[in-house]
């Protein structure tokens, strides 16, 4: 049995014991559904019950579902979007098969969940670039960690004019994003970052201390 | 596409929308995660993107084990309790092959789930019935949805001398105790009912008054 997986923004975990009472099998399937992101042990269980006991066909589609997932969706090979593609097919998503794509633009997202609230937005028209990992001194991400050769020889290639670091704005977030000004500044791309401030149909009253802070700094002008 | 698991206690959804913005296999793959309970359209998402972006072995080894799930973990034949089996035997549960369990003592519950907490407290020394749903006049369940005569013909064939109403102290609960009550009574059983009371480590001031009239009413005298 392998360990939980070192993905991102997750803490690692350690196996969980096989809960007592239930037959071997079901503790191994709660155990592994216990991977998922923000599923502790009981809710697990409960997942786990729930496919030994529903109709049978809701553990069988999802199984085969789940087993073939990852032959047909993998990262872009070009920014690391998740992508569709044949099993033994390069995989490329759909924003990086657009031709109405500004080449020269590239967002800098950590995660693909960032890239796609980003596609939602619709204020986008560049392409991405997804780092996988946020730089993050607590967890032991260091920057070795990040793919930044492959960052730096992408806006090389693609003559890329612009770079927006879509980090997040959190402690992780804005230090990869100064690591990131910091090496591409040297390629002569322009760095930008995102703007911090109150949410569309925030409440200041509500807002911390940090967000009203940088909604003050990054104050417009008018017209 | 099969419609979503008719299982108890859930309310039957709708198949939700693909997401805009994934690829179509993910968004297949949340929406037939978005049937686990309590997981909800955004969630089943967010699952679905952790298993196509982290380790590949989780996506495949949780693929693996519910697709097989189903061929080895089953209602165990004599009392519904789940039970690990051979792909082609009956599977009897851990506690039905307990020949210390005293067969004159049947406690009748509404879901696995519920046997399962009955049996971490180590209170019951006899077997168990499962009934799989209660009555519920919400829900459109009727007496005929509930396997009485099987629980009739257990009640007979082991000679049981008390029947012990472990539903819970809900309406539907208390509903199917009555009804299950009412339909042993006759085989000249003793039906008895769990007691309902203010919990264990409970704070009188917070409970509420159906509760604490429960514990009134079921009081007991000292020694």
């Amino acid at each position: 049995m392998r360990g939980p997986s070192a993905s991102r923004g997750s803490y690692p975990r350690g196996p969980s014991p096989v809960a007592p009472g239930l037959p071997e099998r079901l503790g191994r399937t709660a155990q592994l559904l216990s991977r998922l992101p923000g599923v502790g042990e009981k809710t697990a269980q409960r997942f786990a019950l729930f496919l030994a006991t529903a109709d049978e066909g809701v553990a069988r589609e999802l199984g085969r579902a789940l087993a073939e997932l990852r032959d047909h969706v993998r990262p872009c090979s070009r920014c690391g979007n998740i992508a569709e593609s044949a099993p033994d097919e390069d995989a490329f998503c759909s924003v990086c098969r657009d031709p109405r794509r500004d080449e020269t633009l590239l967002c800098v997202v950590g995660r693909v969940q960032d890239l796609l609230a980003i596609e939602r937005s619709g204020a986008m028209r560049g392409r991405y670039f997804v780092l996988g990992r946020l730089l993050s001194p607590l967890e032991g991400v260091g920057a070795e960690e990040l793919p930044l050769d492959a960052l730096k020889e992408r806006v090389r290639a693609d003559a890329v004019a612009e770079v927006l670091v879509a980090t997040p704005p959190s402690v992780d977030g804005e230090a990869t994003a100064l690591l990131v000004a910091r090496e591409l500044q040297a390629l002569g791309a322009r760095v930008t970052r995102i703007a911090s401030g109150v949410p569309h149909g925030g409440d200041l009253e509500f807002a911390d201390q940090v967000t009203l802070g940088r909604a003050i700094e990054g104050r417009k002008s008018f017209g």
